[in-house]
């Protein structure tokens, strides 16, 4: 999994870790069970702040996708919500993403369209 | 179009008032060419600081959404933007939550359903 932490990005650093985990995750770079690195060594090689990652563990941990295990460290989850919570909890976000995409002038089929090549480039191996 | 700021939820003021002015504009509640309210006037409606709407108008105009013109206050857009730079710009973020929604579980097809099912509800007079 190759992070690639942007300081100049708008998005807080944490954030670009949290995503960038997670696409490794979706892409199965990392899988359910495996572990993060340590604390530690992760904030030493992406040459970031140890509390950034510690804050980034803690997003994910929030989100159900790792359990933070003493001695262990960070070990991704299987999926244990239902549908219904997932779908739940993504709307929101979609909702205001799919809103501005809409006002700022995207037909419904290149919305779909989007979505379809976004979900492709995070699946490459099916 | 009616706001309802959550005064608990995890997410700041000023970026709920920008989302539910964007699907305000989505759903044709207003169009583009009229006003939103002053600032003055909309903070005191809504009960929330003048500092919070003056901050979600400087994010909707930075989204290219409003234009803040002298004298005539804050005046929905027409898009602009052309259909690559749009997508673009959605792409990181819709990029985010599908691979989220991927690693909590959906299937692509639940996550095509779900973006139908939000375009459905924001474009109801279609």
């Amino acid at each position: 999994m190759i992070i690639k932490i942007e300081p100049q990005s708008d998005i807080p650093i944490y954030t670009q870790l949290t995503n960038q985990i997670i696409e490794g995750i979706a892409k199965g770079e990392i899988q359910a069970g495996e572990s993060l690195p340590s604390v530690r060594s992760f904030a030493a090689d992406l040459g970031v702040n140890m509390h950034t990652v510690n804050k980034s563990y803690h997003q994910l941990e929030a989100k159900g996708i790792i359990k933070i295990i003493p001695k262990s460290g960070a070990v991704i989850s299987s999926p244990t919500q239902s549908i219904d919570t997932v779908s739940q909890r993504m709307s929101g976000a979609l909702r205001s993403i799919i809103a501005e995409a809409l006002v700022s002038g995207l037909e419904r089929e290149q919305i779909q369209e989007l979505v379809s090549s976004i979900m492709n480039d995070l699946n490459k191996k099916e």
